[in-house]
């Protein structure tokens, strides 16, 4: 049987998704909970690897189980068996066809910012901070020239073993949220694409983040867009703030 | 000069509040911090302890320190030698007069349930997890009669120090919420008072989940509440739900 698992986790104690020898990932402990629960290897396809100290809200895997089980009962047995920094939320029968990383058409993910002085303990590990004043309305601007069909190599990791650089931007919208614990003032870059290439979210917020702090104009973010050649303001903002909201299929 | 802190912490590493030798505490961290910057030791005065395992979105402290210094920098130079799951939010300059506990006049702590079968990696240290049903109706309901002035020993607890037990809650309230990061169902219990005996809030929250459950009837709750005895079902809820929000001066 097919499954399509739904997971959340909190990145900061993973060296990222993807399998390492001796280091915890998560696509390493689901394997090692999988394969117990199996009596046998089994191979546990995540919709993408994220980069380590990345969270995720929505992140989706599927994996083929041929003992007999209930959805429900796989999601207690595996969640007995990993850590508590991740959970299987969901657990669903799929078609045979269906593949995490090959039937994904596009994924979401928030880049998150505490604008204040001090970063809150229930947002630390969560978000990145920046006490300097951002102008919104600027990044919201320059949000909008990041839409639509590029290819993104200076805008993604100088190493990469993607042929295709080729993405298509849906969706970069900026907002303020007042956290509902209220500890402090959020700064949201949230983006959707067909894809993503690695650091691409991040060299992305960086570059918003350079323009909000006045840094950098929306003609030098035009132009690197359409030239390829990324400003040296426009830093990969850090690991952390980033979360991967949902994988859309 | 007297300073008014206010804080935050995840109580999830801390043996609580008050200072004790060989484990860490949020006043012990507070009170080394204060020491290094005034060059001896110094008290630091909270508006009350919080036990093991509880958290603070708003508890106040205050000191006393004689070397000059500006509110903004004494929190830089605290936030700078304590561990990020505890923050000195706001700094300010009070009347000598002022004492975080003596002046407190009231204060208002929130206790939160998830009420899923799987608890989120972003509330497992921040709230408690009961996937059964509950009617907030009937929780609601009761949550009226701990409203007034009472002698609450029977909802705190065994040993304690205070030789006052009468204490008046100003709220109690019940609410569902929907987690911005969309994690899951929280069911929020809000209590204020003019102040709280060890273990009242997890008392009367645990009374109330289990009315919400159908274990415990409204008429249950008010003769326990008039004669003092807390029946066997309203068990003290664990200590990771609790929030202290804010303190009234």
């Amino acid at each position: 049987m097919n499954f399509k698992l739904l997971l959340q986790y909190d990145g900061t104690d993973f060296h990222g998704w993807q399998i390492q020898e001796e280091l915890r990932t998560v696509q390493g402990e689901l394997t090692e909970a999988l394969s117990l629960i199996e009596g046998r290897e089994v191979t546990v396809h995540g919709s993408g690897r994220t980069d380590a100290g990345v969270h995720a809200e929505g992140q989706v895997a599927s994996v083929v189980i041929n003992r007999q089980i209930t959805p429900e009962k796989l999601r207690g047995a595996i969640n007995g068996n990993i850590g508590k920094d991740v959970r299987v939320m969901r657990v669903e029968e799929v078609d045979p066809e269906f593949h995490a990383r090959y039937s994904a058409i596009g994924k979401t993910y928030v880049y998150r910012v505490v604008n204040d002085q001090v970063i809150s303990p229930f947002w630390v590990r969560y978000a990145h901070q920046d006490a300097r004043p951002f102008n919104l309305e600027t990044m919201t601007r320059a949000a909008k020239l990041f839409l639509g069909e590029h290819d993104w190599t200076s805008f993604s990791a100088a190493q990469s073993d993607v042929e295709d650089r080729v993405r298509t931007v849906t969706q970069c919208e900026i907002y303020r949220h007042e956290d509902e614990r209220s500890v402090g003032n959020v700064i949201n870059i949230k983006l959707s694409a067909n894809g993503f290439l690695r650091y691409m979210v991040r060299a992305i917020a960086g570059t918003l983040m350079a323009v909000g702090r006045g840094d950098l104009s929306e003609e030098e973010v035009q132009s690197a867009i359409e030239n390829g050649v990324r400003p040296t303001e426009a830093v990969t903002a850090p690991a952390c703030g980033l979360t991967l909201l949902n994988v859309h299929y």
